[in-house]
């Protein structure tokens, strides 16, 4: 029962510039507009057309979603968004160099808190300059609730309450949902849709700017497991980039 | 009780060619994305800051309203969008050019359908290629909500009951509102914010890419008639350049 089309944001400045982003409010970079752009002709191209958007409070999967749907002639459709969709929190990693933190740290620990499902990096303090802590946006958090470092697990259990509130329900009334969010976000989601364990949830990458379509059965569950990218040739040379990164 | 800001989109392409609009979805022309990204500049310099924004459901407004957030670093503000709030629909005469109109149906008849309150255009025929029946956007409209052309008078009707039941109960919880739309859908608020009357609301026009900001009293009504322009200098301006259309 309905459509579902997940969309990881282009590249930003931070991506380009191989630093841990988080939840650090970096945009686009000129390439990442360029990618948004190109998911909206995809879109078309495939006769998707999503009835409802939803994204992150992230500019960068924001200015994804809006560059996108421009291109499809699509920016009236409604939006909600959630900080429950935000990218991994990376901790006191955020603004760090990748290939920098693996050569201090070691490639063990460095691929333990990149990839590893339950162990968090360390918290970032508030009064650092890049926590979030005190951001308007995040107002309605109470300090339970506002993340000083996440690991994968983390994500799977603030993301899913959104899921199953907002999501499942704009599906279950037949609608193609669209969702803009970010690397870990959305494998996060999908980990969920293709129960995925906890091991190999690892390996799983997501390419950035390419529509990844999922048709649901009556349990929300995929008919075709691991869904279908819209252009599946640049869905695999993106994802192995991915996997390289801070090498 | 509440504070509104009212931003009209900037110049879009038929803006820039001198053709009436209305409904047609055009996008802006490059100088209305710049208008977009200063008045998001306006907005930071004055120390606003919108809770909620509200946007018709065509493109320009949306362009104007994401490169203004964007500009002013509130892309993650939540935002409802309403074909109430879309421009007034012009009828047989979108797609037409303004000057040519005219000449050819003279000075008379030309501000009648530009500025009286309730004499609207001829209607646009269904069929033809410049008709919205059909957009997906409208289709939860039924064919007697959805219109073939408009007067002013028209568009206060069907806008009202957008600002009662959307943006009042914003206003109500204390919250600042940003309304991005259109010339008419703007001048429809504004006389009804204002009280003015059907025959002065023909002089009034309201210019592009600058915030117009109202405080409102405890019954949603401004404490200062007209609001305040967020720089009155320019707004003076431009709103003679709009008077001159068609000249």
């Amino acid at each position: 029962m309905g459509t579902l089309v997940l969309l990881r944001h282009g590249e930003s400045e931070w991506n380009s510039k191989g630093l841990f982003t988080g939840w650090v409010d970096v945009g686009l970079a000129e390439k990442g507009h360029q990618e948004a752009a190109a998911a909206g002709r995809m879109l078309l191209e495939a006769g998707l057309q999503p009835d409802i958007v939803h994204t992150s409070v992230l500019t960068r999967a924001i200015s994804t979603a809006n560059g996108a749907l421009e291109a499809a002639g699509l920016s009236w459709l409604p939006v909600s968004r959630s900080w429950r969709l935000n990218e991994r929190h990376y901790g006191a990693l955020q603004g760090k160099d990748k290939a920098q933190t693996r050569e201090e740290f070691g490639d063990e620990q460095f691929m333990m808190w990149r990839r590893s499902y339950d162990v968090p990096p360390p918290p970032l303090a508030d009064d650092d300059p890049l926590s979030q802590v005190g951001d308007p946006r995040y107002a309605t958090l109470p300090p339970e609730l506002m993340p000083r470092t996440e690991c994968l697990a983390d994500v799977v259990v603030r993301m899913l309450p959104y899921w199953y509130d907002a999501i499942v329900p704009d599906l279950a009334s037949g609608r193609t949902v669209l969702v803009v969010a970010h690397g870990n976000s959305l494998r996060a989601l999908v980990k969920h849709l293709d129960g995925i364990s906890d091991a190999a949830i690892a390996e799983l990458n997501i390419p950035t700017g390419i529509p990844l379509l999922y048709e649901l059965d009556d349990a929300f569950a995929p008919r075709v497991p691991g869904g279908r990218y819209l252009d599946p040739e640049a869905a695999k040379a993106a994802a192995e980039a991915v996997k390289n990164q801070g090498r």
